[in-house]
């Protein structure tokens, strides 16, 4: 047993385990923004024929391992594990729409970090020998975490500048131990960052400073430097977040003005009135699909730095007075 | 990198974890019930002194764990990553409770599961390299579950005989690469079973057929018989649970009539009217580390299986007609 832990937080893997394959499927409002041509697929009824916006969400996510797991020639009984997570209480878009699959689970909640700690989990379960081939899996909904988190929809509240709009979506990475061109190379595990937001409509706030926090653990216990990869994400900061992790992270030493941009702003454009950008586990997801991993394999990336944050956001805690605790965990992608 | 699949559920670690400390809160009715004598620490105020339910059940958590950390002379620093999950919406108490920690956070939804999911995470970090301690950690408190999935406390509402009796506390389990007497030698990830039961106030129904399915697949794949075990515990099926446990085992050709027992029907007796057992992620918890763990280290017990439930409940799901989808962990702990 050689470990492979590299400083405090990060984790680099012995024997890199593969990206097989991807899959990305978004909503109506999605399909509309600069991404809209590159998802695999898009739904135009957001409720996707279902009677409820959850069950809906859970439709989104079955429907996206069912693709993804076409693409890799993998039947349900060929994975290992499926590790997956979503916004919903207790899970349930996840727990829904994957228990047709009889994989054996592990369910996870990183709020919109979720597609990056089930794909961290799933390399570590890889590597460290207890499996040949994981599913890692997120979904978000727009009505389903408006309703929740939020106003019922029919309210009509006017979002504030900095609210965020929850992509409506899933995205899917399978891992393979052997096949797949693109590897999982190392992951830093964030820690929970709390720095005072109650709004709940300033999501990028609350979640920049888990970002800078796992961004600085990651550069400290690598020795690298934001311009050793070729491209950063973070997700889903938003606007706001976004500015505040490129000042902040400036102030401690680490240039992220060149090659560093975030999930949250590349979803939807100006027109599409979003405010700050877009959030919830499938954007980060759906930009990852679509946008990072088809760069990787066209060689226009060699070595990307995704970071996808969550707010741990409970309702009841803030209404209690409590503010928005927040995470972040970096994976390094490489061809 | 060689495999430690065994069969289709299993992993066997090669160099099998060490427990290193355990910690065990209760609450006031558990405190007077057969186990009372045993937990770490009981808590005569439910609220513990805090402004709500949900703060209470954080204070649980988290002086549980700075309670094991104490035990096994480990810091906050020295632990790699910290395991946890519990009930709450968000897992909130999860989430508030471990803020102050600062340790790399892995986030699990595995409902009354967790304690098992925890600590099955934990141990393949530690085999697969990339940790050498881990704290695995959960909490439930009836106050906070009650309102949150079934009505609000002041409302009094009758609770039929199926009903189980939410444990208030937290347990607490230190994992370690090298330290520590007790082991985790195995362990059997469960699949999400669902088999249509909708009544939120019969969880052992909806749970028994997720043991049943988790404890075939380790028994199938590890080529064991329940009599290779001193002792297996499942939690938290209550009285009802626990006899479709008995009976549909014996119909699959395991005799589960000599050494099985279910944590739910550990914590309350009779008298304390909890209808059909306890239930909650801190129920197989508290009886794993005060009850379970104390018979392996006085050589009681040799080799266990534990496999704590999860009824993976929505309301707004069930609400909308659906049933309930159910888990099972199961890990082999021996001396």
């Amino acid at each position: 047993m050689r470990t492979k832990k590299e400083g405090n937080q990060t984790v680099v893997f012995e024997n890199s385990p593969h990206i097989i394959a991807t899959n990305a499927i978004a909503g109506s409002k999605e399909s509309e923004g600069p991404l809209g041509g590159q998802f695999d697929e898009t739904v135009s009824d957001d409720l996707w024929g279902e009677a409820s916006w959850e069950k809906a969400e859970s439709k989104f996510m079955q429907q996206t391992v069912l693709s993804a797991l076409k693409k890799s020639n993998l039947h349900p009984a060929d994975i290992d594990y499926i590790f997956a997570g979503d916004l919903l209480n207790q899970c349930a878009s996840t727990n829904y729409g994957i228990r047709v699959f009889s994989i054996p689970f592990i369910g996870l909640y990183g709020a919109c970090s979720t597609m990056g700690l089930s794909m961290k989990m799933a390399a570590m379960a890889i590597d460290g020998g207890f499996a040949d081939s994981c599913v890692a899996v997120t979904s978000s909904h727009f009505c389903s975490a408006e309703r929740q988190f939020r106003f019922p929809l029919e309210y009509g509240g006017q979002r504030p500048p900095s609210a965020q709009w929850t992509v409506t979506g899933s995205a899917c990475v399978i891992l393979d131990k052997d096949r797949g061109d693109l590897k999982v190379e190392c992951a830093t595990t964030g820690k929970i960052v709390d720095r005072g937001i109650t709004d709940a409509n300033n999501m990028g706030a609350a979640m920049a400073p888990a970002a800078i926090d796992c961004l600085c653990a990651h550069f400290a216990d690598t020795g690298r430097k934001p311009s050793d990869y070729d491209a950063i994400f973070t997700g889903d900061l938003g606007k706001i977040g976004k500015s505040i992790v490129v000042d902040q992270m400036g102030e401690n030493g680490y240039d992220m003005s060149e090659n560093y941009t975030d999930c949250g702003v590349l979803i939807f454009d100006e027109s599409q009135d979003v405010h700050s950008g877009a959030s919830g586990c499938a954007c980060s997801g759906l930009v990852l699909c679509s946008h990072i991993i088809p760069k990787l394999q066209s060689g226009e990336f060699k070595k990307v730095l995704f970071v996808p944050t969550g707010a741990l956001m409970s309702t009841t805690a803030v209404q209690q007075g409590e503010s928005i605790p927040s995470i972040a965990h970096a994976i390094s992608i490489m061809s």
